[in-house]
């Protein structure tokens, strides 16, 4: 059975999952790195950025699961490039040439192009879609396999919505943005859905798992 | 040294600390009890309305830490009653003729009434004053012993943006409700102020505590 995931989606205390004013050279906006810092001592963390060491707690064991049996990915338009990426016809997205998802990846935009193969296995498709759409589509690239609702904050609240979601992990870090995207906004009782565990790491932030009941 | 602390507020996990539609039959309107279920199972609640037994656990060990040390409650009007307490002379709260307070309770309201002294220690005061009038006012009563910091979520918050609180012990439960008073709104980067520690508790909630740095 393919399954729909999200991955390791940071949040603020307060719910943000962005910051405001994203820009080119702030992805996260006025949040900066704070989001992502727990994520930054991990092995799985050093492993991609080419470095020996990191820690092996329960913050690496969930950052581990990020490749395993993952077969396609959709991203919302904000994750894929700062606020009017469209407009500059060079932008192949924050990775480099070679980025981590090495699976196709349709980032969702009302401004579609031709798609970007880029190095790795990884090829971006521009698709304007519903979420269903988009799933039905990712899902048949995935091959079996699950396909991981990449972010940001707005497509995962709009996936969860639509009832097509079957495992979220969201990681609770204890700083309190004030402002930006929010996650949970008119999601009230989605999680009578779900079965939910919740473990806090000694790095600061707390594991929040939801896992769709009757799987 | 007399500190003001925040004890065991409960909100969802989208930061609502009550729901919508507070009334008589439903002080915490539509979150109903689903905010303090896991209160119920510990020996703390169980001893509160005269049951045997109980769970001894983290969630348990919070609670414990009701009463000792604390001299004086302040609380907000939306805690002493339902929406238009203030018309039914009547009205002593929700609590019965013996309180759980034991101490005196400033309760904070634009429409002052003269004192009311219940069983068992617990004496309300109706005033009208700032956050910090109504710590100063508790903390001479609470003779060198601590304040709680009672809560609602609006007026906590309001305490938090004062600077005021010295420890906080914030309870997330894994529910979504939509709606009701955020805890959160306008408390960008108070965090700074704090060490923060988190633990998970099996029951499903997440404990965070927030002690002031310095103290």
């Amino acid at each position: 059975m393919s399954l729909a995931r999200v991955q390791y989606l940071a949040i603020s205390l307060d719910g943000f999952g962005t910051g405001e004013g994203l820009s080119r050279d702030e992805p996260f906006g006025h949040a900066g790195d704070r989001l992502h810092e727990w994520m930054f001592e991990t092995r799985w963390w050093h492993s991609v950025v080419g470095k020996p060491g990191g820690t092996g707690g329960v913050d690496d064991a969930f950052l581990q699961l990020f490749s395993p049996g993952i077969g396609a990915e959709i991203m919302g338009a904000r994750k894929f490039g700062p606020p009017g990426w469209h407009e500059d016809p060079e932008w192949k997205g924050w990775w480099g040439p070679n980025p981590p998802f090495h699976t196709p990846v349709y980032v969702l935009t009302h401004h579609p192009r031709a798609p970007i193969e880029m190095e790795g296995g990884t090829t971006f498709h521009f698709i304007d879609a519903s979420p269903a759409e988009a799933l039905e589509t990712a899902r048949k690239a995935a091959n079996g396999q699950d396909v991981r609702i990449g972010g940001g904050p707005t497509m995962v609240r709009e996936f969860v919505a639509a009832g097509l979601v079957d495992h979220m992990h969201v990681v609770i870090v204890p700083i309190l943005l004030g402002r930006g995207v929010r996650l949970w906004d008119r999601l009230e009782g989605v999680e009578k859905d779900y079965a939910i565990e919740t473990v806090s790491s000694p790095s600061g932030v707390t594991h929040v798992t939801f896992t769709r009941r009757g799987l």
